[in-house]
């Protein structure tokens, strides 16, 4: 098995019961999901309340040990946001077991909606999406080397080539008052769904209602817009880098959604 | 108190802590986010394993009890999705107590993406997005009435107008393989950042830094596409009602983000 076949160990908590033909514990189809959502959905339990906390935070998938490692790799997730003092706490508290790595256990979401499937009925309507759930333990990263690591991949993981133009590098303050996390990942797993419309054969010889109701996909995509200038900007002509990096995730994004309409769908 | 001004509550659970002017309980606020994200992600404790569950679900706010209350009103979340038989059964068996209504406790996540926010320093940089959590009893929807009424929320929720343009109404077979939940909400919150970047004033008057660093925000926003008939469509001409929805989506994300990237930073 190379090591582009790495796959997810599949877990209870972590396995696809549904549409399992939707499913994918690929480690590079995961991490791929993970790295291009621009905000992922971090969630752990609190004890003191019934209700999990759920956070948007952005983060980005690599390897500090080896920073050559591609998105088949095995990774840590790096998070970055607002972390909260009992968020903190419990990272650096939680002890490790025979059986857990140090650290609080999170399950972190990304999902990207491709498109909107309207179908002949409201029931087979559907979304093409690639969701990813990533399950771990946070740790708070307290090494410098590794921190401006993470803040770098982050950044760029955001625009690419945005670090190396900004002012660097970041200061004492600056370092001390950004927090990142580090996630251990135990687990993951993917869901995908993609292809037109898949309706049920007696309505599809429905004659009066195939007539009438418009079947097919809307794509859906995120779209960066044209630059607007902060109030302190002096650099007149947009940096090449940054229109570069607009232009390519506008073009992966479309192409991304028309493609997923067209495919045959895996239901 | 006028019914435009209606707040939830503030527990321990759903404070926000940081940067608290960003902050709003305002339900007129809260509501309108959930009812546009094309994306919720739920999340619920499990027994059995230390990470809590998190999924992508698709929903919308209204009020089957009156129909006609606005977004600023009380309102119950209807989810719809794969409810797996484990999350069924929590909502079904959960009962209620002194202080709780019966259901499975989940928290619900809502965030639109409305900007990159790039400054002069790494640590600076930002996103523009509005975010809402709520937290609430979750339980299943059982009377076909209330069913159906979901059912329709939902749908014409993403596509305005999609409901009545389908085959309707859905069979016996469809109503009873469609689950939909029911989340009463205990409390939220809305997170807000608008704005250009904010620099600390020591890195403003850095000429070297300013001369060379591009400021500024890049507007982000979902954009529905060009409609990819399916393979068995039979309706040559787009509908008036789709397109329409189609062409407000794009007009209403388009500007908030952009509308956005100008207002004065809250921070």
């Amino acid at each position: 098995m190379g090591r582009t076949d790495l796959e997810y160990p599949k877990q209870p908590y972590g396995t696809v019961k549904r549409y399992s033909p939707r499913a994918s514990y690929a480690l590079r189809t995961i991490h791929h999901i993970v790295n291009t959502a621009p905000i992922l959905h971090v969630s752990f339990t609190t004890p003191d309340s019934p209700f999990p906390a759920i956070l948007p935070m952005i983060g980005h998938m690599g390897s500090f040990a080896r920073p050559s490692a591609d998105e088949g790799d095995v990774l840590d997730l790096y998070l970055h946001g607002y972390v909260s003092s009992r968020m903190m706490n419990s990272s650096r508290a939680a002890p490790a077991s025979d059986s857990n790595p140090p650290g609080l256990p999170v399950s972190v979401a990304a999902t990207h909606v491709d498109g909107l499937v309207l179908a002949l009925t409201p029931n087979s309507h559907s979304m093409n999406y690639r969701s990813a759930v990533l399950f771990g333990h946070a740790t708070v990263v307290e090494e410098t080397d590794e921190k401006l690591y993470a803040m770098q991949l982050i950044t760029d993981g955001v625009i690419s080539g945005r670090w190396p133009n900004t002012r660097l590098p970041p200061n004492g303050a600056e370092m001390s008052s950004t927090s990142v996390l580090k996630v251990t990942i135990s687990t993951g797993s993917a869901k995908i769904r993609t292809g037109p419309p898949s309706d049920e054969k007696h309505d599809k010889e429905n004659q009066e209602v195939v007539d009438r109701v418009w079947t097919g996909v809307v794509p859906v995509y995120q779209t960066y817009g044209d630059l607007i200038p902060g109030p302190y900007n002096k650099v007149d002509e947009v940096p090449k880098y940054l229109s570069s990096a607009v232009k390519d995730l506008n073009e992966i994004g479309q192409e991304q959604a028309v493609e997923a309409a067209g495919t045959t769908p895996a239901k």
